[in-house]
């Protein structure tokens, strides 16, 4: 991707994620992210959809890569959620509760309002289901679908909280919850650990 | 409350609902609810920001009270939160998912750029875990507060991913983890179960 093409998604993106949809114009964009103006039609000639689009396409398949490589730092799923879980947490935090969570608003904006940006989000939100859904199966969890849209939610639900009430305690909450969610459930996580004892 | 002021608020908290506070004009509030302008006016003197405050608090305690009364349908907690959200599923199947969550999209836009709203949003969001919290405690868990809270983030992210994929089962399948997971938990319910066996 050029320089000066992602530099505009990752601008735009720090702005959905930030302050949403509607709230972001294409001029805001250009001023921030140092493109020049011309450069913005010529990667994306039909403006902001267009943007926003790639922005969540790009977004997507960031977090579900983020989210592969941050579960992969323990064999046991569990760990793993909520050690990643954990990090959000800290990341909102970091953020001064202005990031975490690049979709949650402008899949709310657009998912009856804006069918391209709806189809966007939806592509975005399954990929990162299946980067959970991975790791579960990978652990030997049945329902590992299921699992993977349920911790999405309340990961989803959880950054909300926590950009609302301003601490990262809630998502930290979310991560311990999930934490013992996977602890109770049959795996092969859970059986080497009974094995173990 | 007066009829006219209420239809304002009424009106106000279907579009921030469906569109968030960014979207939402005045003159969109007037068109929509039927009020003459000047009543708004008269009601909110301080414009945009008062009537969504007013709003908030208004959905807050409303939406509280909805889940008091729906979780009255069943002594046992785990049936009770299962048949409330799958409710919720279905109302906003009902709605061509327009509706759900009046407080998720104006909370994340005003986070960090409206104090006065996010403050309302708090204290709404407070609300609604006080209200799972309470059937929580009735039904004898013990972390009933942290659990209101795990079930509120789950029950928002539900609602996001149905809103987005235009489908009530994401909020199905929230409903049935955590009653699955609500089962597995000691209880009040869940001995009186088990001595019933």
């Amino acid at each position: 991707m050029s320089g000066v093409r992602h530099q505009i998604i990752e601008t735009t993106c720090a702005l959905l994620e930030s302050q949403g949809f509607h709230a972001t114009g294409l001029n805001q964009i250009v001023k921030e992210s140092g493109a020049p103006k011309g450069s913005l039609y010529y990667y994306f000639p039909e403006g902001k959809d267009e943007i926003a689009e790639a922005t969540i396409a790009w977004a997507g398949q960031n977090v579900a890569e983020r989210i592969h490589t941050g579960l992969a730092v323990s064999d046991n799923a569990a760990t793993a959620v909520r050690i990643f879980v954990n990090n959000i947490a800290a990341a909102v935090e970091h953020s001064g509760f202005r990031s975490g969570g690049p979709l949650t608003m402008v899949a709310m904006e657009t998912a009856t309002t804006n069918g391209r940006l709806n189809r966007a989000c939806c592509e975005a939100y399954t990929l990162l289901q299946a980067a959970f859904a991975a790791k579960l199966v990978a652990s030997g969890y049945a329902q590992a679908q299921e699992l993977a849209t349920f911790i999405t939610a309340a990961i989803e639900g959880g950054i909300i909280l926590s950009r609302t009430y301003h601490t990262g305690d809630h998502l930290r909450l979310v991560a311990e919850q999930i934490a013992q969610l996977l602890q109770h459930l049959p795996s092969e996580d859970n059986t080497a650990r009974e094995e173990h004892r």
